[in-house]
């Protein structure tokens, strides 16, 4: 995988440049930990591929955009992962910032790693400055207010919500300002990849839904059936486990209906097949709950 | 204090281009909380009196970096608030952000506002394009890893730090930032204004140190005595309160000296004598700690 390698690359290059004499240790080991190991990359990949659908030519651009989609994806995580949220132990299969380095750095590192984000974006932008603000828009509608990942997580604070706005916001405008950016890293126009992103960002919701349900502990790198235990909204909760899926399949078929004319749009087809089978291999619909509570929940939705 | 009402208008300005259907209502309602009603913006007006020393040519542009250097201060103080840090009750006179609107609250409307920091500077930045990766790199580094403002608190996490080193990122580093990004939105070169900025900072915390001891809960608007509750480096705990007050007497020396050869120099300095004022009055060598504890740790010291 060529491009897991150059994410890599660019995410150790992004966290090298702020690195130096004088900084606080221990924060930059929780920065690494929140960073590193891969997890899948997903959001940085697609930045990738539609910056090579478009006809890439800044790759130095590209990298800053893959990086600061997710360095905020990471900084997201480390934060949803908190005591007062989810209060998770585990993250990728190993202990979550939070649990490894502690509470504060956690909150720390999360609001170092947004600060990283937008430096890589500025640093990148010399050739191609007349494409920074469009990138800082659209990374900032992504993960801000109203509809970004930041205000999707505030709606578990909210009384009420509607599952689909909660997902849109939470998952989906990542997506969607990863699929913009990688455009614009490109020098094209976002719009035309805005659908593409939201509908894959439900997609990949929907999936992370049914692996809470189904999926075990060690194969997802972080704990099941939290959706329930937390009493959040969720697609297996409300359209129950096959109703789910259907959703799901439905959703890929329209990510990949919804990708735009353009050189590369049979590559970026292949890399959506590929995804959808990763996230929710084929058979998963003969595997059932496997606590009475989540069955009775999945069931009842 | 023409300035002051600028600043609260483009504070408001920013908050609403970034308000919209779909909103979450209780993270709105905390942001505002957190940045209204107005503290006593010192970093903002930094900003703007050293792009008008500067020969400020884009009011939008330098409107953004003032908002910016703010949002992310009031961010800052948020975060600094919670729980797991000073688990502050009260700030500017009432509730802190969490105690008024929940910790899970107060995590996202910190984020929130560091991505809203950096929407308003991309946001302004069509004029002067150019300007805006300089912009960028100062504002991140202010905040930021190595040496920035979080870094500054995580220092709190380490074993050992040195008080100027930590002073110096907790508070220094922004103040830093407001008078070069003063300068670079206003087309100028910002290093000439790193010192100024640098040593200001470390005079404001001073001066915020001698009133922790000295001062009193209702004019400061926060607890006292929380350096020593939370067992934090002080200058008045290095020096003594007599030694803290000779120091911050110097600094405000130095910054003054500091200021570069420009057409508004005389009205900077002016700026900085009044704040001088306004932070340590006058004749307060003669107020004694009030608390026991206290007064043994400033003598001690």
């Amino acid at each position: 995988m060529p491009n897991l390698d150059r994410i890599e690359r660019a995410l150790h290059a992004a966290l090298q440049a702020i690195d130096g004499p004088g900084r606080p240790p221990r924060l930059a080991g929780a920065m690494q930990h929140a960073v590193f190991p891969s997890g899948a990359r997903i959001r940085p990949q697609l930045v990738l591929a539609v910056a090579h659908a478009c006809g890439e030519d800044d790759p130095a651009l590209t990298d800053a955009a893959a990086v600061a989609i997710e360095l905020l994806h990471c900084a997201s995580l480390v934060h949803d992962d908190l005591p007062c949220f989810d209060d998770a132990a585990t993250r990728r299969g190993r202990p979550s910032v939070q649990k490894a380095w502690g509470e504060r750095l956690a909150v720390l590192a999360g609001d170092a790693l947004i600060v990283a984000a937008y430096e890589a974006l500025g640093r990148a932008a010399g050739r191609h400055v007349s494409r920074l603000p469009g990138l800082l828009a659209t990374v900032s509608r992504g993960v801000g207010m109203p509809l970004g990942i930041v205000a999707g997580q505030a709606w578990e604070c909210e009384p009420q919500v509607t599952l689909r706005d909660y997902q849109q916001a939470k998952t989906g405008a990542l997506f969607a300002a990863a699929t913009m950016a990688g455009a614009q890293s490109a020098g094209s126009t976002p719009e035309p990849w805005r659908g593409l992103g939201e509908r894959l960002g439900q997609a990949y919701q929907v999936a992370d839904d049914i692996r809470d349900v189904v999926g075990d502990a060690q194969a997802l790198g972080k704990p099941v059936h939290r959706d329930i235990e937390l009493d959040r909204p969720s697609m297996t909760r409300e359209l129950g486990l096959d109703g789910a899926l259907a959703e799901f399949r439905r959703l890929m078929d329209e990510t990949e209906a919804a990708v735009p004319d353009c050189p590369g749009a049979a590559g970026f087809r292949a890399l959506i097949r590929h995804e959808a089978r990763r996230l929710v291999p084929t058979g998963l619909e003969d595997i059932r709950p496997r606590t009475p509570e989540a069955a009775w929940r999945v069931q009842a939705a």
